[in-house]
């Protein structure tokens, strides 16, 4: 692409950085910005800068949080020794719109996958291990998406904590097989969390 | 949805507002900014404001710049007579590529769509014509893509340099009617320009 503006041509590279997001759509997205109001650059780049410097990872459970510990793990409602295990911050987001959980989470940023480089020791699993170690839980609900990365990142964790003899479950697969566990409908993901079944059940499928 | 940080959910409002970008896409573009070294998420927001404050429409053509007068405008050895007309920045770097124009440009902004409010005064139109009848063009080559809204906007400057006498031409319609010109091969898009036809011509089709 010809430019007739090397700063145009420095956002739109900028932009195209960001996944799924090509140099023809980074262009018609800072052109956008350019007919619009300085106002509205501003609040993104400050919004975006914010985010970046001032969210936090939460100390317990890994969650996305404006304070050391995020209000899940700080609400006096919640029921502490149920911990679900997602893959991703979206996925605490997906079971909490369904208002069917009390627990709390453990969110591991990702799963087991050889394939990408990621081991386990890439992953917040040893924290959640210790948890369980202190006995701190009473049952840990594996809810990652039924992949065979999910699959193998549900097993490796089940191995370690299995001689603390806490309960296991897994959310019951009323999410179709292979499915993210983000864009399932707000009632088939509420009512897999209230069918758990007990982890050892789903190794016998 | 029910966000763990207001920071967080700040940022996804802001980048929803880009076109395109829903609320489900800018959480997954934020969330991988979170995962990134924080440098590009600075290099990102910084570019954008750069942009913002710094590019200038140029003040002969409209396009955009980093001087007062574009590098195509302030050019040598570009033939200063004609002129293309241009809907959008988008136009005038799709000719570019094509290296087969060696005239200036005159970019609109937009067409003339009173569907959506845009009228001839929301549009570059008048510095064009003044230019003309200032006798600073030779020739006027219209370059829209060959929508209804095109052909009005088209049209509309027609009538308004008609007196003049100057030479008129519209791109040969190598291009498909409705497609976008930025969408065009730059073989199609170059022959294009070459086999303009004079304008009074497309108005007979
Ligand atoms: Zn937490
Ligand atoms: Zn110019």
């Amino acid at each position: 692409m010809e430019f007739s503006s090397k700063i145009l041509e420095k956002a739109v590279e900028e932009m195209s950085q960001l996944p799924g997001i090509g140099k023809r759509t980074a262009l018609r997205l800072v052109l956008h910005l350019m007919r619009q109001p300085k106002a509205q650059t501003q609040n993104l780049s400050e919004a975006l800068m914010q985010m970046r410097n001032d969210v936090k990872f939460c100390k317990s459970c890994n969650n996305l949080s404006d304070s050391e510990f995020c209000n899940i793990c700080s609400s006096p409602k919640r029921d502490t020794k149920t911990i679900c295990v997602v893959e991703d911050v979206r996925d605490v987001m997906a079971i909490e719109n369904t208002s069917s959980y009390q627990g709390l989470y453990h969110v591991l940023g990702g799963k087991i996958s050889p394939m990408d480089g990621i081991g386990p020791h890439d992953l917040s699993i040893e924290p959640l291990v210790n948890k369980v170690k202190r006995g701190e839980v009473n049952e840990l609900i594996f809810a990652l998406s039924s992949t065979m990365e999910g699959d193998t990142t549900n097993f490796y964790i089940f191995k370690q904590i299995q001689e603390y003899n806490i309960k296991t479950s897994t959310i019951a697969r009323g999410i179709s097989v292979g499915d993210e566990l983000e864009y399932a409908d707000e009632i088939t993901l509420g009512r897999s969390i209230v069918n758990r079944i007990p982890f050892e059940n789903s190794l016998k499928l």
